[in-house]
């Protein structure tokens, strides 16, 4: 029943993925109490060219 | 006005999606009552290496 | 497999909530080819005063 | 940098969502190699009026 | 076109949002050169219960 | 602390986009006041194939 999603800056590898996945439904299913099949993990990769901070785009910051 | 996002693993076709987004549209305007031109869809290609299920990637799952 | 979110103007009745459901996971179901058991719908009611169009809060519109 | 959306059934509590907040943080800090410091959660309580699946809204599920 | 999303602490008043909306869109329609009317935004009012960062509950780190 | 996630029609350039951060920025620093060290933007670019307004895909309507 936990629907997540997962906004994080492009370049994660899938081992990464896995892991977070992996540990991240342990996590939800232990604290709130919901059963491990119901748990629905949604990764989003931000481009550095998408995102934005201190009005600044990421690729900018990069510099 | 009805703001619709459809997230979906990847691979529909492009007839799939026109006509999702048709019969939804109709489907959208008679229940809630409003007009067919306030009526947005957005389809959102879930990508197997991020999305998560039971604890596992679902490129994992196709194995 | 389709996560589906509709935001839409607060004020919708049960019914017409319950109808939509019904009518959009068929259709879901349908143009997608996927099973009725895996369509989630998520309705998001928007207040008046959380929504701004041609650069106005729909609130102060509805004058 | 992860920002992280947790939609949940509307219920849990805030001893839940305050182990949840803290053991998902520590899951992302080590898998994916953020800071802590820069570690986003946002949980969306859903209403069993907002939620539909199989086709039929939750809170007639409950029944 | 643009369709924009504020997730932003509860508390902001109606004037706060109204101003914000106004200005956000003509920002929006001249630097992406979009029609005023074709700009929407949302506020997503975030709940300190419901906002963690840093592993806290941001209704914890108010105290 | 605000979040603000800009849905818009793919195509713009890095220039636009960069212009758009910059100011938008500004006006949520300004009208919501807030430090612009905590507003963060997210561009989300929305394929021709992936949006669908009036019951037609936008690629539909560009005949």
């Amino acid at each position: 029943m936990p629907f997540i999603t997962v906004k994080v800056l492009e370049g994660k590898t899938k081992e990464q993925k896995r892991a977070m996945v992996e540990k991240m439904t342990k996590v939800v299913t232990e604290t709130l109490d919901v059963d491990e099949s119901r748990v629905f993990i949604f990764i989003e990769d931000l481009e550095k060219e998408n995102y934005g901070k201190q009005g600044r785009l990421f690729s900018d910051l990069d510099d």
